[in-house]
């Protein structure tokens, strides 16, 4: 069983906080829309270190925080390892179809 | 009749190079997404005068044009009147649902 260590993440907006402005400013920047991509195509929680992403690691952690904060994804610890889920239905719920929509476009960064 | 004059506005991009990253940045600007929802309830060419947008004269003729080179509006004269087409169509072939998406979404500014 994967162990889920003492420090938690609590800054994940609640689902009537997330808006179409934070999402669309979120989701304009390419590598995050490639964060998210991946994790739609994975269909499981992905950890940080493994998304094929070409930035620096600072620079990640900056790009996954706005997607948390925008209520994307969320993120939890499994051991030392920051994992992170796709907000799916939260995301549904107040923007239907917006994720399905932009996920299904063609999109130059992979 | 409305009379066409001879002024021409030619840079609009064929649907084939319309992207997601350029709909994205016009539409994460709330002005210009209000632009387009009004474009979109209207139902029918808007000139540019007549829209309800809080910015001076040449913001508006900014985003305009910054709406325009997305693909997202086409513009044309009408006497000396510029008027604005939304192109749902060219729209909807590229990226399917994305339009639709945004405008059902609930959004701050309107």
């Amino acid at each position: 069983m994967p162990q889920i260590t003492d420090e938690r993440i609590t800054d994940h907006p609640d689902v009537a906080d997330v808006t179409l402005q934070g999402v669309l400013e979120a989701l304009v920047d390419p590598v995050r829309r490639s964060i998210v991509r991946q994790l739609a195509e994975a269909g499981q929680d992905i950890r940080c270190g493994t998304f094929d992403i070409s930035v620096t690691r600072s620079t990640g952690t900056h790009h996954f925080k706005v997607l948390r904060h925008a209520g994307i994804i969320r993120q939890y610890y499994e051991g030392t390892s920051r994992m992170n889920t796709l907000r799916r239905e939260d995301l549904e719920s107040v923007l239907p179809g917006l994720l399905d929509a932009i996920l299904a476009a063609p999109d130059v960064v992979h």
